[in-house]
């Protein structure tokens, strides 16, 4: 292992989003995982002899400090990481917590959506909110990065360019029907993501008030009143794909909204175009760090769809975190995720 | 068989559409089925030995003036329906047609929307659109009933309510985002259908132009410039969930909203409403001629979400036609149905 | 309600086997279920307002009693089943078991196989075997009948006539190779059962161990050393099919083995024998109460497959279950299950 | 682009073994993919705007020279492989086969399995079979290799070092009961892998006339009457499961079967064992080149069961037709594929 390779502990391993950063951080050449043990509280899986995994060292401070890890990726609950976020911090290492306990910016609206006081107020106003494509210098010295929700991952990155160009006709409101995958809601075994309960269905749930709106309103400008969002379960693993409805402000062909994203995400790596009226599925992401966006319009009524689509575990979670790490430590921003 | 039985043949009966409609006419007490071989295109599955099933005959008018057959279900493309309507009806039967051939008023609409000329032009006046909630005394006389097609009947039946309510912000349009199992694009085998094109992916298409719009225009009193709809792939089997985002005309509850689908659909069997907040999945609905309704409801914004839920074999295609024939026939709406 | 129905309870309804069983005994005409509420541990499904079901009342000896409940269904786990059968016949039902508590003759072989003792050893005795392609008389008369594991059925009813017709070349033994949709571990959520670890996998469990291999060797004459059993879990919501592997004692075309099957099931409704050659998948009888048999075999070289399948929640629970229930109260055995 | 790099070239490559192939070799150092263009028969799939592939060049002997394509994949169906083997070897370009067409020995094998007479009889001796595992040393240098089948990949790996320790009590048989997810079949559509037809299914194929039969008899030494072999469809997309059955010519424990494993694959980096009781499920090789054995045993009656897991498309196709180039073109074995 060279000299000049940061150990990077990760907390919530067996989780899925904990999992797939383990993945990930393999085959990064610049740093060395080390799992953080901090609640047994979920199985791992059957394995092959002599399988070697990362190092292991307990959860705790003073781990973190005698392993010399320099940053600390929390996977775990938002109640957990509001606990474990000033810890770790105290004890040197910088933070990307992937829940979200840290990505609002006042107290009051985390008491408003998540219905309880937030214990750790102090460090909400220093949190970097880390979407890269939006907040990449903030993102680069901070020592602690609230890495976006899957769901306003997907919405930002499609809507933001379309507020900013003036496209919207705002009084029409915008609405972004989401669909996610399984893995999005954790590992932990609930009845509403057992095999039988979600095989063969498909479900609506948190219409209008899912916790991950915020998100959107903060970063893309627009009101709680002009955005309406329904989360939905899909029968697959992984992925997110949200089907974004809109008036536009004046007429407008959907060439020229491509246009616009192609402007707007110029020089941003993990973001994809398609060609008016080609719109992703999720295959297209599966197990990539991308965004893809594509447009449909009609000029004539004045109306587009944009359909965003991630892979939640990725672009969504671990592969986010990662490209905010990859910022926060000056590797290059792409290393570990093409 | 009692000599009140109605002989009811069914051409297309390998397809999905087809094969749920001998399922569900092998329990229906007043009707006895005849299977009318048109084209052995499409494979049979392996049965057991001895299993008797429903007499075959061949789909000419001959044969169903031979075996004296009453009424007709085509559940085949709707090419082969424009042939084989004015056959059947010259040869005596009445026809319940579940293709989209005969479900719209014009030539002139109809080639707008399937980009070819209508070949029986003369029947469109004819054929009664059988949403039998909207158009009961239409459908009883009619010689040629127009089944409506999956995505309009869950769209149809919770829109149009709304807009006779005068509930609808029209200058900010209505969004119909449709999720639909792979059924309903039929058994023939295509890439798009593939499993392993299909499994672990969501997919949009025909966004703002599918086929099934007009259907909508034609029986909810939208404008297409008000009516946004994409239809979604979905890896299940069977199931349409709709979800449908408006603006509200004044300042309304959810409560007020289920109390004016209850009043609607009163009296009509196969319509379910939810506690408001509360929406159907696909579960509630699958195998059943049910159409499950739930709203939910932002009053300070004026934002509402209606989901709309069916079978999309059953109350989407096979049950629906079935409806439309007990009201033909006389026979009770539910019969064979519940 | 006609006097001359029965009051039949079920307890655990709210489990897959036992939701399945009130929705085969709602159109039951000779019942009237009753749902026995034993403890709230599992949630409830959203449903439209204004659904009636049937009703309610507590899983108690008094409410029995009261209630006028003849026959109660034990759709609960087994440890439950074995304090509640001897309240329930104290109350004066008959009790049909769904649970694996009282399938094994002696209490020694339930503590081999089920790793603790049995506390209600004495009963052991009693309890028919509710397999009534095996023991229709058994079950008739039967205060307790305990209804058959999901994979014994299935292997039970393929295995039981090769071996009474000597052809099972025996020291070479049998292999029955067993695939169950995951409904069959049950509605508890569990981590195994999870969507995310159950979706694009296949796993094998319990080989050569499972609890119902003495299920098997009591009704079909082998030996534990005769019969190599693995369990496997595929990722769909229903089903069982088990390929089950032998050397034939002779030589022997398929076509005679399969005669050897009809003959054996002459006047069984239940189950349905394919043409040499040809075998059943699981879309063949999900969601009825049949067990379909197919063989294949190589006569030159002494070796035969049987392929079984059923649909675990209701040949292989609660269809058997109501089939049972019709022999012990004198209805029509598929009374409700065609 | 440095000059030591070997430019291959793949036909088939919309295909699902062809794709993995593009996507594997996309990330191997030492080689440059040109798509060779053999027939527009399968659509490709909506791409992002200024996404960049691999070169492309027409499927020709010239175009093979004139790019300078020292080997060839063939991911093409047998009747295509067995017109191109003998063009590309003229072109002076060496062969990987991934179809059926040169796996087995001799002309006589062929026509008894594939039921046509093969028309390269001439090159079936040259052919050397792709198992590295097994024939590393005739790979090497070979001109053509044969890439073995997905099936015999699996049980090979896991049977040979069974037969060669003479464990397996060989009057008894081996049972091979074999378990594959949807890709395996190919990407052309047809009803048989349709979503509709495999999903909520599990069915069984091939019983006992599998044409990867002959594979296994030839690489692992066992005669047909020996081997029972039953191939069948999971609802998944990729994997492949083989659960194996036979009787111990002696008592042993699965801990010493176990051991037996482990030397057998000592150096080889594609072999991975479990511990004794402990098995595989298909997460565990879902796109890897791994393949994964595990081992239960009950010494006491002399029954054994072996599990064997791999990705159809890496080890069972693509993974493992690079792991053979490795070979052939001096790279390390594992190139590209960990």
């Amino acid at each position: 292992m060279p000299t000049s390779t940061v150990r990077t502990g990760i907390a919530g391993f067996r989780g899925y989003s904990g999992a797939e950063l383990v993945r990930i951080l393999a085959r990064h050449p610049d740093v060395e995982p080390v799992l953080l043990e901090h609640r047994a509280d979920s199985e791992g899986r059957a394995r092959p002899r002599g399988a070697e995994g990362p190092k292991c060292a307990p959860c705790t401070p003073g781990a973190v400090r005698d392993e010399g890890i320099g940053l600390v990726f929390l996977a775990t609950p938002h109640e957990v990481s509001m606990e474990l976020v000033p810890a770790m911090l105290e004890a040197g290492a910088r933070v990307i917590d992937l829940s979200g306990a840290f990505r609002l910016r006042t107290p009051e609206i985390y008491r408003a959506w998540y219905k309880h006081d937030h214990t750790q107020a102090a460090l909400l106003g220093e949190a970097a909110y880390g979407l890269p494509e939006f907040c990449r210098e903030r993102i680069r010295p901070a020592r602690l990065v609230a890495n976006p929700g899957c769901y306003p991952t997907a919405a930002n990155l499609a809507i933001r360019p379309l507020v900013d160009a003036g496209l919207v006709e705002r009084s029409a409101g915008i609405v972004c029907d989401a669909k996610s995958g399984v893995s999005g809601a954790g590992r932990k075994a609930t009845l509403k993501t057992s095999f039988c309960e979600v095989a063969e269905n498909f479900s609506a749930y948190s219409i209008l008030d899912h916790r991950h709106v915020p998100e959107v309103l903060q970063n893309s400008g627009l009101e709680e009143g002009e955005f309406s969002f329904t989360a939905q379960l899909v029968p697959i693993d992984r992925g997110i794909l949200e089907t974004i409805y809109f008036r536009t402000a004046r007429a407008i062909q959907a060439e020229e909204i491509v246009h616009i994203f192609e402007r707007f995400y110029e020089g941003k790596p993990f973001l994809r175009i398609y060609d008016p009226g080609v719109v992703p599925d999720l295959r297209a992401v599966a197990r990539t760090n991308f965004c893809d966006i594509g447009v449909k319009a009609d000029a004539k009524t004045g109306r587009a769809v944009v359909v965003s689509a991630i892979d939640n575990l990725v672009k969504g979670a671990a592969g986010q975190a990662v490209q905010n790490m990859n910022l926060m430590l000056g590797f290059a921003e792409t290393e570990g995720l093409l």
